[in-house]
């Protein structure tokens, strides 16, 4: 039995527990949030036997194995690090951390203390995200010419709207371009196994102002009724980037928060010479599939018309949809099993590319690849200040 | 705490465990089944620290409060009868039972033990169709005209296809018209609140015989390498069904598992004098809502945007998809509270109809409703027969 | 150059004109209508140059060779036979008279008369329905098992609208059923070549009383300014239908006109043991087929992909969208080829069924398809009064 | 009655004749073009009396009214300025010309000459797209906040592919941002009012050489059976712009023509503060609208649902889909209006935005049209050599 602490039980946390505790072996044994009453009420949804306030009574406990650092982005990296030092192995929200540098030294600190690493990008998990991959990698699309794809949500599009992810001191440098582009990319660097090398990115702030509360909306209060100012945003609502892969094919993508009736809209396709993919989160059961000289296909989530590598992750019968749940759900039975193997999964890492070839295991996303989505997100910022092309760092 | 036994692990029993799992106060203690080596891997896969082969270890377990009886159809009415007699609580797989007299038999125990029954006509949990359900009692459709509506799958499309569905033994006196009838008409009564009172049907097998294997096929085996009989098959694999509903509404309903390219297929129309409301299981997300005088809406499940009485089913951010799995979880959900509460749902019963009126909570599937579904579907045999009109037994 | 005159400057008379101005070889001389203001603006609208209020003046014009008869239903017969009488090749509107007897006169009468005769199934003519008939003709589908369908209007679905469809003395026995349901028979017995021959139908007058205004509602006016009476409906508005086809397969279909929110939504489904089609009218261009064992597919109307037989019909680089009056123009362009042939088309005769094969040319609606449709319909109506089953006579 | 004369009988020209002889009071004298076979038939397909292969019987007949200028890009401007220069109205297929400095002339030839100026960006004249500029711009979207969108296409998908397009010497510096990207700019800069000023375009030519016949490939033959030679590709088939809107706005547009499976797909969306708008060519009869705080919705082409200076278009009843011919036609009717009214239309020259204000008729493509597109296209390939923005000039 792997045993499991963790830490922020906020949105996203909870999300969490709903798929831990439907995995064979693996025994949530404490949540804890600085909110001590956010971390009972997790607790208690999800028959866990501790709950607190104070993340070391997760990193610190020597019964744990693996560690969820769902805490805000500003927390990432010290939670991380010191979980990492304990010898605990970690799944982190994205990002991974606030700076690169940072987020290197995590890398490193994981591979020195063998830990399996892992980071949610759960939107490849979708089954039939995955076994778009499955058929890009094993050659079905042919070369890959272009991508192009955009994510629009609208839960910013009002004035009266405001997050903590428009702050700089808790986003960092951006907030949509790294909250939603970062899925983004990774959903196009996954399938395609190749790598972002080169953007060019317009950034704008849609509303350039808005009206903060003055204090917390309370869950029985409507956003109108607690008093506001009106403050200049800091950060982006709205991003587009131009780019280039590795193998010379261009890209564009596109997000924002303010696209009213938009509601979490991801969508990306990839052109190849043979064929082209394409997904979108609003019907994410299908996978669409172009062809120049026959008809187009749409694949439903199938295991029987799926590549072996991709079918375990359709583990119901073919029209049943599976969802967002299900799909982080997928992302961790990866991930206790690499858990589980102690790290020893394909043939040398967990990195990205690495032994994925035809046939064999699709990659998971690890720490590595946190730290790559980072080095594009730094790459736009650049091209964006300096009004021209800027490479990624490789 | 709330203690549960399973019985019954083959396809449908492990995915009320995935569900089960994700209920705060509620603890699956012991599940069985005749395959003890199915049972085994349920209970590893669900952390469960029971399993075994004799169902009366869960049934005459004092511990345990709820059972959930999933096994085959003709083994329904004894296990359940006897749960109940030993004071559980019991949610039930459909059918109820084999026969009328069967079920009534059960839904008077049921009364005189004052258990919580349920039955998993899981498709009503849908966030959307609750939400149809929920628009439609509380007047938005204006009068309930005429309803439409189709149930497709093909996995019983080649002559190489075999199921005990089609056994007369196994499955009693019809196969399609049972198994996806059932959840249909369900759909239609539970979304208008109405009855189905009149009907015509016809039946047929399209394929009037089929080629049985001579022995179950094994995992590792394709169905053409065991050798194989040509049977005439005994039941019905195409249903179509007119029928009059208690306002005096007609609808059509058809149904088939033959259909190539139709995975589970499910799909129904409601048609008011005010607007139309239609839902797919493909798009299952989406309620469209049909206008004369501006335009269609498509509404996705959204907890803001929903009736109060069923945006708790909607819960995730919304783009969020939610599936199957979701609609299960979510009867469960309702299914505990009432058992939570001692049976005293709404106020007064927990049968179908009964106190949901606007605003109110709707209604849960009972065994009552299943009591209900068999009825229909004996009229619906009985003109098939006759070639003429059937009316609903009260 | 083949000489045109029409009769009828109604709704579907202008839409004709569109059609015919875009054939070459043939001219409209003459355009006539019992209202002459229509029929003036009729014949300036599309460069014609007579135009009159008497049907004679058509029928009775030695030059003329095709008459367009597209008065309202009660005057199909008499205008049809004279100009019969008068040795025209007649496209006439459905229904091609008010009584099968009426119906067998004028298929015998044109026969006599070796008259190349049309009726307006423009349905059947959209590229993808065209290639759907190809298709299932050649065997693609295998053996048709089941088809099932619909069509959906909303126009009627207010009790302030009225037609002159809704009276007998008008439409005859049926209102929906003869106007859409022939639509729908016909595509279906196209598509598969197989004859509908036992029925059960269930009709209804969902509105049974309606706001009949008590003079014409002119142009500038709304209908609930003008004073109205309330009358019982006579004709139904409603219809479901069960039926048998030739080979046995079974099949259903629904039809109402007061759907909100669906305008003309036709659309039908042929399943069959290879494969599955589906169209639907909402979506004109698109043809999908169902497969078991591969991904689905869609079909986007397309000279290229489509068989030779139905490649003309696609007209338009693949991707720019067809639409109704392109399926008009198809049909009459099918028509027009067999008047300038003199009537010798395929290889006997323009009969459904015929000598088209695989590979040959697919039957144009001609007068008998017309009778065929009036014997489904009286099938329909009988069962319905017996509520049992009927025989559509041969 | 309007006289016309048409030059260039490939592609295009049979199009705007089947819409010609659909219009009332405009008659086609003569078709002319380089090809004298081309031009009979074309003749003989749509009644026109003379057919000819010099341009000056239609420039220099003193009947003819308006010429249609539907020749090969670089003959646009030689043939326009002569029909001009007689007095002729020109309706000119895109490009208006080959650089901007001719472009230029034109408009100013045509406004001294008082000519009635037309260029055929027809994607404008879908119902629902026309019903998209009303709406956006009598404001019901509010401050337009962000636009994107793309063209998609497969026709040059393989390396056997050739078109003229890709060279120089035929399309000037740009094949697909000039051919597709116009169209696109177009229906953005129609639909919002606003105009594009600041650009960054990455262009590429995916299939870098290409095998280019030896000689024209035959009706009979097949390309591969034609020897031809591998060439390096002169021009781009792909193009993607991050660019800058009047109001500040920031936009995306991504286009290629090696995309397989994708036929025509013009997609836009419109990001407003109150709500979004969206279309795809692909469903070219839908409107979808998008909503923050109500369910989206869905608007089929519709005359009374449409605003009234729109409702024109959808001249069919709802539900009978209007296609390419169509959009083309309502082009043209608008445009021989402003003919017949010698150019008085709206209150002050046709040109984009003017009077074009809240109820008022929306603007009609003109020469003007034709080179603001010129002048953003030379703005992108200037963008695309420095690898920085560039405005487009005033």
């Amino acid at each position: 039995m792997i045993t499991v602490g963790l830490i922020g039980a906020g949105y996203i946390g909870p999300i969490h527990l709903g798929a831990l505790v439907r995995l064979g072996g693996v025994r949530v044994k404490t949540v804890v949030d600085a909110n001590g009453e956010l971390a009972a009420r997790a607790a208690a949804s999800y028959n866990i036997e501790r709950s607190g306030t104070d993340y070391r009574d997760v990193v610190g406990d020597p019964e744990i194995d693996v560690v969820h650092n769902c805490t805000p982005n500003k927390y990432h990296f010290g939670i991380t690090r010191e979980a990492l030092s304990e010898g605990k192995h970690v799944l982190s929200e994205k990002p991974l951390a606030m700076t690169i540098a940072e987020a290197e030294e995590l890398v490193e600190l994981a591979a020195r203390k063998k830990a399996v690493t892992g980071i949610d990008f759960c939107y490849r998990y979708y089954p039939v995200v995955q076994e778009m991959a499955a058929r890009v990698r094993r050659g079905d699309a042919g070369a890959v010419r272009m991508v192009s794809g955009s994510y629009f949500q609208d839960w910013l599009s009002k004035e009266t709207d405001w997050s903590w992810r428009l702050l700089r001191s808790e986003s960092g440098e951006s907030n949509i371009t790294a909250d939603l582009g970062s899925h983004w990319f990774d959903l196009v660097q996954f399938t395609t196994g190749l790598e972002v090398r080169e953007v060019i990115g317009d950034l704008a702030s849609l509303l350039p102002t808005r009206k903060r509360p003055k204090r917390q909306v309370l869950a029985f209060e409507k956003v109108g009724e607690v008093e506001s100012e009106e403050v200049e945003v800091e950060l982006e609502d709205y991003s587009a980037v131009l780019f280039r892969l590795s193998n010379g094919a261009p890209g564009s993508f596109t997000t924002s928060q303010t696209c009213n009736g938009r509601k979490s809209d991801t969508e990306f396709q990839i052109y190849g010479s043979q064929c082209s993919y394409a997904w979108n989160h609003k019907d994410a059961t299908q996978l669409w599939i172009g062809y120049r000289d026959r008809p187009n296909e749409v694949l439903i989530e199938n295991a029987t018309l799926q590549d072996p590598s991709t079918a375990r992750y359709a583990n119901l019968p073919a029209g049943h949809p599976l969802g967002y749940h299900d799909a982080v759900y997928n992302l961790f039975l990866d991930y206790y099993e690499a858990v589980a193997a102690g790290g020893r999964e394909g043939g040398g890492g967990d990195g990205e590319g690495g032994s994925a070839g035809a046939g064999g295991p699709l990659p998971r996303p690890t720490f590595e690849t946190g730290l790559e989505e980072m080095k594009i997100l730094a790459a736009v910022l650049e091209s964006h200040r300096k009004r021209t092309w800027a490479r990624v760092k490789g």
